[in-house]
């Protein structure tokens, strides 16, 4: 929160001006649906800033991201789709951030959790938006971390145990705690944070991943899980990539940023 | 680049009043040091901003986040500093970038690039003020980044060689290539990404960290590496962590920004 007087000050104003220019400014925010801006009122009042996306902006951009990932010479050997070169562009990934921090933006989090090392970049945007810190999950933790808690967790079809890693120094018992990652392929490593939070006595609040596997079964996924976009199937042969919208719109409730 | 009519037709307004706050605008970002709006006049024309930083406000960002590295608590056992924290803080994170991105504003740069894993936040914050894509270097490439070119180099104090990819589709021939990095301790890394680079056909622009060990052979230590900070020694008897600043503010130009 940012009192009125920061304002009046840095622009040698009156606080009635200022009054005034945050109206226009709200006002202005929530017709191109940005964030919302509200004014505490009284002597330890001020102004706080929200970002956020409306409906139309993420279903356009849903649908933009969609087309561009069924471009077939995303198809890799083993039925992958190459998503890198899209989770390394600046405006995309902050697309992707105010979406996720739209998604949170009434619920409490301390802390956004990723694993190495896809995840990050969505990391550090929700965070950005939300203005908190983010913690990064490793499988390999390096003795800069200092110690560390870890977890063992069932990666792939469950047939192979993983573990993974966070510096003790870096989540505080108790905090809230948001997960986010670039894909959810069977849900072993999204499980294996959950542990993690668990064992550093911390809140989970909930995830959200950048794309999913469509074929995970139902009876088994985690419903606490949101996904922007769902991988039906790959047809190799014909090079066709099958792609659906995931549950993110029906998730999100966006009243607050229309 | 942005028109003035894409202005003009979203605020219903004349070309000319436009282009009276665009020069409001212009002067306040000048007083603020947050980066300069070039006007290009004609058909073609437009404005473009370029975010950047005053030398004032680089100093002093310095000055603060040095007295947080000293903090005694971030001495780990075998003399390494935690750093994990601050590289996680959105607004920190969104400084170092814009330092970075004004040290190079004048340079022409295609992408940014960097090593998993606490390189990537400082990437991506770089290449979003550059308003540019960044490429993750790794050591452990999964299948999801199709095929990759790989180089060796001589990590630590030379005594071990280790192996990095990145995937053959991230960077193009010819690109200009920035790289950025949490830490550089003895220069291999570095040197690393340097190779990789020259293996793409690539151009190597310059490389800045955000802190470096200060014992690094002088005669040896690469000199296009800029840092922000240096790691003179660190008392682990009497708790003491003794930083300097590094080289940025003498190798960086503000003069476009104040």
């Amino acid at each position: 929160m940012i009192s009125l007087a920061f304002f009046a000050e840095r622009y040698e104003s009156a606080k009635s001006s200022i009054s005034e220019d945050l109206g226009i400014l709200r006002r202005t925010f929530m017709i191109r649906g940005t964030g919302v801006l509200e004014t505490l009122p009284g002597a330890g009042g001020g102004v706080i800033f929200t970002p956020g996306i409306s409906e139309k902006e993420a279903t356009q951009f849903i649908s933009d991201v969609k087309k561009r990932l069924t471009e077939p010479n995303r198809i890799l050997p083993g039925g992958y789709v190459y998503l890198t070169d899209l989770l390394a562009e600046p405006g995309l990934l902050r697309t992707i951030g105010r979406m996720i921090a739209t998604q949170y933006s009434q619920s409490s989090i301390d802390v956004v959790m990723t694993v190495a090392t896809k995840g990050i970049p969505i990391a550090q945007s929700v965070a950005s938006f939300l203005n908190i810190p983010f913690v990064i999950v490793r499988r390999d933790s390096k003795i800069t971390e200092g110690s560390t808690i870890s977890v063992n967790y069932a990666s792939g079809s469950s047939d192979r145990i993983e573990k993974m890693e966070l510096s003790k120094r870096s989540l505080d018992e108790g905090s809230r705690v948001l997960v986010v990652d670039d894909f959810m392929k069977g849900g072993g490593t999204i499980n294996g944070m959950r542990s993690l939070i668990h064992e550093f006595n911390a809140i989970f609040v909930g995830v959200t991943v950048f794309a999913e596997n469509a074929l995970i079964d139902p009876e088994v996924r985690d419903t606490d899980v949101t996904s922007i976009f769902k991988v039906k199937d790959i047809d190799q042969e014909n090079k066709i990539i099958n792609i659906e919208n995931g549950d993110y719109l029906a998730k999100t409730d966006f009243s607050y940023f229309e």
